[in-house]
């Protein structure tokens, strides 16, 4: 039995690699492991039977041996226990991959969600201000900086590729053609990313699902 | 040599346990490692030399045996390699509390920082408007309903205490007496947590150093 990934039946972003199954998707061909996935509609995202697999009506939920996961970090952190390819071996290394994992969900992420989100919140309400836009953009800002100093010359966050990177990497992507463009240390560093073979196709997979005209119910 | 981990020199809290070295803290109480503590001002968090030990000048930070980390899931993860007590043995049920470790910072945790972060960014700004911060407020109580429904009778996330609850209950204590209040079986959990001896010596020693007068310089 292959193991399953449940991701979106229909993907808003029609297929640009911006929903987080893509995390995983990436990960599973970095490590050369087939999968099957499972298609849930929005309105299935909230009902019991999701929520058994994925208490937050989210995606991506993972499937193998009886084990259910959630978290795309969680479950890339489970495939790098079993699978060389995500994480050093080094105990050293390791620690530091992992905590690029969690600095990409934790501490980079949370203000491009919130960016992302103020566009349906605020437009039509009566607290819509482009400077609060503005100081939304500024707060990513300050995070890009903080990167761009780390990375300097360095190909990857550390002295491999590895699954925070990876993390990393998908995160930058919701401000690319946008923020990043004003990074260019951080654009460089994406586009060393996807052109790995394993980011290739799993970009693929999810664009020959999502793209071309939504079903009649997602 | 004692590991290092770098805090605060004084936090706004005033010792309420919410700055994040708490999380590291306790999970160094539950495992019984000794630790020193590197006090940083708020100007030192933004210099190059606290920097090198986290990119995003923030806390806390771990120094050990010549590895540095940051991100508090990513050092209490470390940990977890080293000492019994966080994470489960079983392969299975350590994904699984892996997966809670990533749920707390990247699923729950946002929209309460979210929260926190208006009331400094609203006040006595054109876009102030009690709507948006209701709208702010459903949005963490989304989660605090999902977390109950998963929880129902459960004395832990999973069969357990893990790092995984200990990483939630921090962040839910960021609510407490607040939007907590509305979710019994929550304030229940996090009273459970708080009860254990190791929470309690982490509390103490983070009271002790930020309860009383601010000093002259933090």
């Amino acid at each position: 039995m292959l193991p399953i990934l449940t991701v979106f039946k229909w993907s808003p972003d029609g297929g640009k690699g911006l929903a987080r199954d893509m995390r995983v998707r990436w990960a599973l061909e970095e490590v050369g492991q087939p999968y099957d996935v499972r298609l849930v509609s929005f309105a299935q995202l909230k009902q019991p039977e999701h929520r058994t697999r994925q208490p937050f009506g989210q995606i991506p939920a993972f499937e193998e041996d009886g084990l259910v996961l959630f978290e795309s970090g969680a479950i890339i952190h489970h495939l790098a226990q079993q699978h060389g390819g995500l994480l050093p071996a080094d105990p050293h290394a390791r620690a530091r991959a992992v905590t690029w994992m969690f600095a990409a969900v934790g501490t980079v992420e949370p203000p491009i969600v919130e960016r992302e989100q103020a566009d349906f919140t605020d437009a039509g309400q009566p607290w819509y201000s482009k400077d609060r836009l503005a100081m939304l953009d500024e707060r990513i800002r300050v995070r890009l900086r903080d990167l761009t100093r780390w990375l300097g010359d360095r190909d990857w966050l550390e002295d491999t590729f590895t699954a925070g990177d990876l993390m990393m990497v998908l995160v930058l992507r919701r401000v690319d053609e946008w923020l990043l463009d004003e990074f260019p240390t951080l654009v460089a560093y994406v586009r060393r990313a996807e052109a790995r073979p394993a980011y290739r196709r799993a970009y693929a997979a999810q664009a020959e699902l999502y793209s071309g005209e939504p079903p009649p119910e997602w």
